[in-house]
């Protein structure tokens, strides 16, 4: 037997008992007489105790040889502490140690095992057992597993069944890149890893399931960014015979649910706003809704002044957003530097407008010679500016200028100090565009999947309509964000087969293509398919924001690197001449490699 | 809004109640001057009447027009009926319909969507989601996601954390053939996919999570047998600081815990039997247990009676099974069948012996002019035969022997119908041999997996022993067998690098090789690593068994085919040149392919 205890659980009621624990040997204090050892497992630490007087030498021998992160078994009896600690709790007592077993040794980690840990990204990746032994670490992964266990809980407990769906799947080049696996019993067939399981869902749909919910890896092979993963998990739902509304209240419902039962948070009815209505406000689909700092728009204003300067007069959109007191702490310096982070070729501003209100009263401007104070003022009447603000203003093309103007209002957030820890603002962005033109392909992509279905109102003008009229269709599509972060999407679904081919054909697929790829999905609408909608979660995303952290990876045990590459196992890695003649392939670069 | 209620839900209390429902056609009746509708969803049936007197033409004509799986919407008022029907919840209602919505037309079904089909497998498969509308394949998936939830609520319970462990690992060519994907990112190098997660779990220990469990997608590309489908789900867990009895213990908890939440099933607790003993008494190491019919081996009887019978004096075993009450209904012609079944090349026997005792005390055997009734006598003794019983006895090598004789048995408890529909009878065999030695490959191979332990008080035998001894080493090796089917196993692990490293030696790695693929675990090991178990139990196997079923693919949702096909999506597929050059790969098949 290993433990008749665990190390989080004895407490002063347990005095005089005799117990065994096992667990880590978390540190160690040697005072010559006298010598403790701090025991570690999952569910807490307990503090052992040896003594010159009562231990025997060959016990206290073996107590002094033990290092960090040894395995050990002891018995003993729990004995009162004299001086205790109640930051633990098991703080009141230690226990008086008759016998200590080494059930093994370890080296001495390459980092710290404690909270905050010396170890760089790469080294805890490799020893990443080592780095799930950290407090903060493991505590995100049991978050995880809570997060999955009320999100069963709240669904299950609303009629929705979890179902499996595939791993191996068809590849299509909609949409991301897939990962596909060669068939060895198909030659010159290959499967595809799923980057959802969408066509799944709906395919449940019609067979009558009507609420179906998932957590559910997702793959998708894209070039990495920073926290960005290969694969991911997603909880996925689809329903039946509802309308936008449902779908919303019920992840709505779930949302609020998670962050009763996970954070003790008690979430207000979220607010919505259509897609237009935030990018005019806050230039991205996805505001931070923790600040405000809102757009005002100054064409009009610019337009009726009429002072001559050309970049602000010409431009399609001219746009500012207000800081508050902040004049005193924004030097020339300052500003200089935020210039040029605007002018960055990732934001791609070609310059950055201010008008300081002083808190002396003075205007302070760099197009002062354009506009003199009452022009400048009433500007600032439009923001509500007052003494110690400061408007900062982009002009441009439209959409861009909007674009950068949203990262600058994210940069001031984050420089001001206005995203609060342990502040969460949920927003529901509703009606997007159906479709989306490229330019450069000239061509549309769905905005959000080639199943989302128009709004009902759009559905003639999507089958009669000309080029430019699919450009302002809008769809019944949706997105919940959360702090400026997306935490999922959805949308009502097409589930009418000549409304799904006319999509297709929008989308440019010919009418093989459209067949050979979703053919299945084609012929099930003829069948009755229901009227249908859902939603996916990005759970790892939903665990970093719920936590307040930005970084999906430090809520996944095993995470890739950014060339996806899993640092522990050194995965990917060759295989043998065999597998490759097995799987009907020949590798373009194997002759290099082997060289 | 499309509906108030389900169609499972109205009552004779909701008489009165205006009320909206969607839902698919099951069958209409069509009495000229009425007319009835039976309207499915989920939830149920309801009855929709509509009649000559007060419904409108164009609604009649509109009912009239809707056929079988049509999706439609109506609107109408909760009636008493005239006749119930008490087989169904609804069936003291129906609903006067004052209006009907076509919400999809259905072509007609290629098959019957009802209980029992008429479709054949090709085409359920191809056509899945009519087939999943059917009720009893709806139930097997219902049924499923109940087990799932239960699995999770008892393990959660019991402090099990669930950890989501990667799908995109390493290659190694121990075990069964992996899936393989190619990377992208990394010309010339392949992930593969799991065939189970063990190596992580293991390493979940090392990171002292203790008490993990996953249910999680597994993958093998073995060629394809029935019931066998390439990708798989398991209930995976690990713990540490346990013995075998520990494991043991939680997951009879776990099994019992299931049968009675989902089956109403309060099973005992469960017989062991060791692998030794299973191998005498059934041939087999997952005897099913829901009949007796034991072997008792005859060769002492046979060498005291030396009768000159050279087949059983000779043979390495002779082993007989004793059918009870079946003289009269075995007749010559009879056993003839049973005999070329035990010939086929796939049971393998060179003859089968029967000795009956027949009702009128006779004694009939082929082999009367070797052994006279007396002796036969004797051998029945050996059985407690009756009058009415009959022996099947066969001999030869002694593995062979018992296998086919494992076979027959089942047969036999097959025939005779011993195996009762609702009666289940667990088991854990334990104590399996550590290696295998395979004669082809002159070469051991792991009884379980390379990372089982050999029990406590073999490892010094293994660690110094001869090659003999390795064939005597037994594991804390264990499987869960429910009525002859194999629902999970496990072992206790190695946690001791040296011991690790022997093991892979004696499975023909060299050290370069144990170090290329499990290097990452063997490194775990010099961390600190706790005496660690687990058990991973096949949860598509678990529903079928635990449905009485045999095959698993009536619990997935979207089996593959004998060829690792899913006929609905039509994959797997042939992909692009762009993709194979995005790979660094070229086909070998492809150019024949294309022409």
């Amino acid at each position: 037997m290993y433990r008749t205890h665990n190390c989080g659980e004895l407490r002063i009621g347990d005095v005089g008992k005799t117990v065994t624990l096992s667990g880590w040997v978390q540190k160690a204090r040697d005072k010559g007489f006298m010598m403790w050892i701090d025991l570690r497992d999952r569910f807490g630490i307990t503090q052992l105790i040896f003594d010159e007087n009562s231990s025997s030498k060959e016990l206290l021998e073996a107590a002094r040889s033990v290092g960090r992160e040894w395995v050990i078994r002891i018995e003993g009896e729990v004995i009162e502490r004299s001086s205790k600690n109640d930051k633990i709790p098991t703080g009141e007592v230690e226990i008086k140690v008759a016998k200590l077993d080494v059930l093994n040794a370890s080296k001495v980690p390459p980092f710290t095992v404690e909270d905050d840990t010396d170890g760089g990204d790469d080294l805890r990746m490799k020893y990443r057992y080592l780095d799930l032994r950290r407090t903060p670490v493991r505590e995100n992964l049991f978050f995880r597993s809570r997060l999955a266990i009320e999100t069963r809980k709240y669904l299950s407990g609303n009629d929705f069944i979890e179902v499996e769906t595939p791993n191996l799947i068809k590849s299509t080049p909609e949409g991301a890149r897939d990962f596909v696996v060669p068939s060895r019993l198909n030659p010159g067939q290959f499967y595809a890893l799923p980057q959802s399981p969408q066509t799944f869902k709906q395919i449940l749909m019609v067979a009558g399931f009507e609420k179906y919910f998932q957590i559910v890896k997702c793959f998708r092979d894209e070039d990495l960014r920073a926290d960005r993963q290969p694969e991911f998990t997603q909880i996925d739902c689809e329903m039946s015979f509802v309308t936008q509304e449902d779908i919303l209240n019920t992840f709505e419902g779930l949302t609020k649910h998670v962050f009763k039962t996970l954070k003790g948070i008690e979430l207000p009815d979220f607010p919505r706003m259509n897609y237009d209505e935030a990018m005019k406000r806050y230039g991205i689909d996805k505001p931070d809704l923790r600040f405000g700092m809102e757009f005002v728009e100054l064409n009009d204003i610019i337009k009726s002044q009429s002072k001559g300067f050309g970049v602000f007069e010409s431009a399609e959109l001219v746009v500012g957003i207000c800081a508050k007191g902040v004049t005193s702490d924004y030097s020339r310096k300052k500003i200089d530097k935020l210039t040029d982070w605007v002018k960055r070729p990732q934001i791609g501003a070609k310059g950055l407008v201010y008008v300081k209100f002083e808190e002396d009263g003075s205007i302070k401007s760099p197009i002062g010679k354009f506009y003199n104070d009452d022009d400048l003022r009433a500007w600032g009447e439009l923001y509500g500016a007052e003494k110690g603000d400061m408007l900062l203003i982009l002009s441009g093309e439209l959409d861009k200028t909007r674009k950068q103007m949203g990262e600058l209002r994210l940069e001031m957030g984050r420089n001001l100090g206005l995203m609060k820890e342990g502040d969460f603002k949920p927003l529901w962005v509703i009606d997007f565009p159906l479709l989306e033109w490229d330019e450069e392909s000239e061509r549309f992509h769905a905005m959000h999947h080639p199943f989302t279905s128009p709004k009902k109102e759009h559905v003639e003008m999507m089958l009669n309509g000309d080029h430019e009229t699919m450009k302002s269709l809008r769809a019944d599509a949706y997105d919940l964000v959360i702090n400026g972060s997306e935490i999922g999407g959805g949308s009502i679904r097409i589930h009418d087969r000549a409304l799904q081919s006319k999509n297709f054909k929008l989308l440019g697929f010919t009418p093989e293509e459209a067949e050979a790829q979703f053919g299945f999905l084609l012929g099930a609408f003829e069948y009755g398919a229901p009227p249908h909608g859902g939603i996916a979660f990005g759970f790892d995303r939903l665990c970093a924001v719920m936590n307040g952290q930005s970084s999906i990876r430090d809520f996944i045990a095993f995470p890739k690197n950014n060339t996806g590459r899993d640092m522990m196992i050194d995965a990917p890695s060759p295989i043998h001449d065999e597998q490759y003649e097995e799987l009907y392939l020949e590798s373009t670069v194997k002759d290099e490699a082997e060289v």
